[in-house]
C-alpha cells in the first residue's frame, strides 16, 4: 500500500537534530511530507526544509501546543539521549529525555487526536534471548517508555510501531561511534586500540533506516495491522568487527593500523545482536561495501563529508 | 529464617509519609530495625521515631549522600504518586515520582554498595491476564520503574522483591479511597452515590501488608532466593463491593444509605483483580470483619481515629 492522503501528509519529528533524525527529515520531504520538528532550542540543520519548528522546554504544555497547532498525521519519535555507559549525574537526563519527553508527547497526541506513532527503539533492549534484558540504562529507559506507550495504545486508540535499531552509519555522522573511529584511523593513520573484534555487528545504512521509518508509517496507517508492534531494522549483513574492518580496508585500498585486543571488551558487550521480527515490506538495499564506498574512504573528500 | 544481623538492621524508607509507609516505619521499629526516611521536606509524622531524615529535592546527589551516610541493609521503596486518573499537568509529576526518584535511588544504592531492595508495586500493572497491561498511567510508570530495576539487578548485584499491592485499609487512613468514603457515609448519614458494586475487591489490612514487607526483607536477604521476584500481597478474602458493604453494615449494626448504580463504573474499572504469585511464608491474619471492627465504625471514636 502507499500513503494516499488527500493533502500532503504531515509529520512531526522529534530528535530531528540527531544523525538518523536529520536524514529522516530529508527522506520525508523527498517523499512529499510536510514536516515539523520539535527542538530544544538549537535550530536543526534541516530547519530551512521544515514547515515549522516547535520549542521544547521540558513542559507538557509545549507539546500540547505543538500537536494542537500542527496536527500531524504521524509522529516520528526519534529523540533520545544515547549513552553507552552513564555516570550518576546522567541518570536524570536519561529519564527526562527517554521517558518523560515521550510520555508528554503521547499525552499531547491523545489531547490533539493524533493517532499514529513511529518510535525509535534500540536492539540493546534485548541483550540476550528474545525477551527484555537491557544492555545499559539507556536501553532500560527506552523499554520504560514502551511500557508507557502500551498504556496509550490501550486507552487512546493510538497505533504505534517501534523500530529497534542496531548500528547505523552514513554520511554526516559526527557521533563518536565505532565506524567513525575507524574512518578517522584511516584518515589520520594513527593506530587505533580496539577490543578483540569478535563481536558481531549489524550495520545498517542510514538511508535504509529512513526507508524503514517511512514503511513503518505506512503500517501504522493501515487498519489491517496490529495497533502496536515492534520490529527489528536489521542491516542484512551481520559481520564480526574484524570482518567489517576487512571490508573497509578492501574499499579503501589500504590497511588500517589497528591494535586488536589492546582494549578489553566493554562491560556487557553485545557479542551477537538480537534477532527480532523483521519489518514487513522492507529490506535493506545498500550493501556494506556500497555504503562504505559512498563515504569515499579512499579520498580526501571523506574528511569534509564526515564533518558537515 | 529470621533476620539475625550482628547489629540492629538498618532500613531506609521512601514514602514514609504515605499510608502504608507510616505504618511500615512503626512495624520496622517494633521489629528492632533502625529506620531512616527520605522526605520531600515535610517531616513525616513518625519523625520522632526514626533515626534520621534525609531531604530529597529531586537531585541524584541527595540520594547518593543519604545512602552513603546511612548505609542501610535494606531499602523499602514506598514512595509513589498515586493517581487513579491523571490530567496532562500530572504527567511530569507521575514520571518524576514513579520513575526518576526510583532510578536515582538505585544508582545511589549501587554507588554505596547497598544491595537489598523491597519495592512497592501495584496490582494495577496487571489489568487483565498474567502479563503487563496497565490500568492507568500510574500503573504504567510503576512498570517502567520495574524495567529500570531489572537493569540494576543485572549489573549491580542488586537483590529485589516487588510486592504488588491491591486495596489497603486500616487506622489513620486519610486517603480519599472507597473504604474511607463508606466510613464517612456511615458517620454522616449522607447518601453515597456509587457504581453497580459488582467489582471484586481485594482488601488487605495495613498491618498484614507491613508484615508482608518485613517478610520480603527476609527474602531479599536470603541468597537461596532469586535475585529478583514479584509477589502479590492478596488480602485473602476477595469480595464484591456489595459484599464489602454488607460486612461493614454487619459490623456497624447499621445500614448504609448507598445509591447503588447512581454512578457509572470507572473507565477501565478492575472487575476481577489480578491473581499473582503469593508471597512465600506470608499469609494475611486479619479478617475483613476484624479489621473493620477495629476501626470502630459503630462508635463516635471512629471520627477521631480516621483523622489522625
Amino acid at each position: 500500500m502507499t500513503l494516499s492522503a488527500p493533502h500532503p501528509a504531515r509529520a512531526l519529528v522529534t530528535g530531528a537534530t540527531g544523525f538518523v533524525g536529520r536524514h529522516l527529515v530529508r527522506h520525508l520531504r523527498d517523499a512529499g511530507w510536510q514536516v515539523a520538528v520539535l527542538s530544544r532550542g538549537r535550530l536543526p540543520q534541516a530547519a530551512a526544509a521544515v514547515e515549522k519548528t516547535y520549542l521544547y522546554t521540558g513542559q507538557t504544555d509545549d507539546l500540547m501546543r505543538a500537536l494542537a497547532d500542527f496536527r500531524p498525521d504521524t509522529v516520528f519519535h526519534m529523540a533520545s539521549l544515547f549513552l553507552a555507559q552513564h555516570t550518576p549525574e546522567q541518570v536524570a537526563p536519561l529519564v527526562l529525555s527517554n521517558v518523560l519527553l515521550g510520555t508528554q508527547l503521547l499525552e499531547a497526541m491523545r489531547a490533539a487526536g493524533v493517532r499514529r506513532l513511529v518510535n525509535a527503539g534500540t536492539a540493546w533492549q534485548n541483550f540476550a534471548g528474545d525477551g527484555y534484558l537491557p544492555v545499559n540504562l539507556y536501553a532500560a529507559t527506552k523499554q520504560a517508555f514502551e511500557d508507557v506507550l502500551l498504556y496509550y495504545v490501550e486507552t487512546a486508540n493510538l497505533r504505534a510501531v517501534t523500530l529497534k535499531l542496531f548500528d547505523s552509519y552514513g554520511p554526516g555522522d559526527t557521533r563518536r561511534k565505532l565506524l567513525r573511529l575507524l574512518l578517522d584511523c584511516l584518515r589520520t593513520g594513527q593506530p587505533l586500540a580496539i577490543s578483540g573484534g569478535e563481536q558481531v555487528l549489524d550495520l545498517a545504512h542510514v538511508d535504509d533506516i529512513c526507508r524503514a521509518f517511512l514503511r513503518a508509517a505506512e503500517l501504522v496507517a493501515d487498519p489491517g495491522q496490529p495497533a502496536s508492534a515492534v520490529y527489528a531494522v536489521r542491516g542484512g549483513q551481520r559481520r564480526t568487527l574484524r570482518a567489517v574492518v576487512e571490508t573497509l580496508e578492501k574499499v579503501a585500498g589500504r590497511t588500517l593500523p589497528i591494535d586488536w585486543g589492546a582494549r578489553p571488551y566493554r562491560d556487557r558487550e553485545v557479542m551477537l545482536p538480537w534477532s527480532g521480527p523483521a519489518l514487513p515490506g522492507w529490506r535493506p538495499q545498500i550493501t556494506l561495501e556500497d555504503g562504505l564506498r559512498a563515504l569515499r574512504p579512499d579520498a580526501r573528500l571523506m574528511q569534509a563529508e564526515a564533518k558537515p
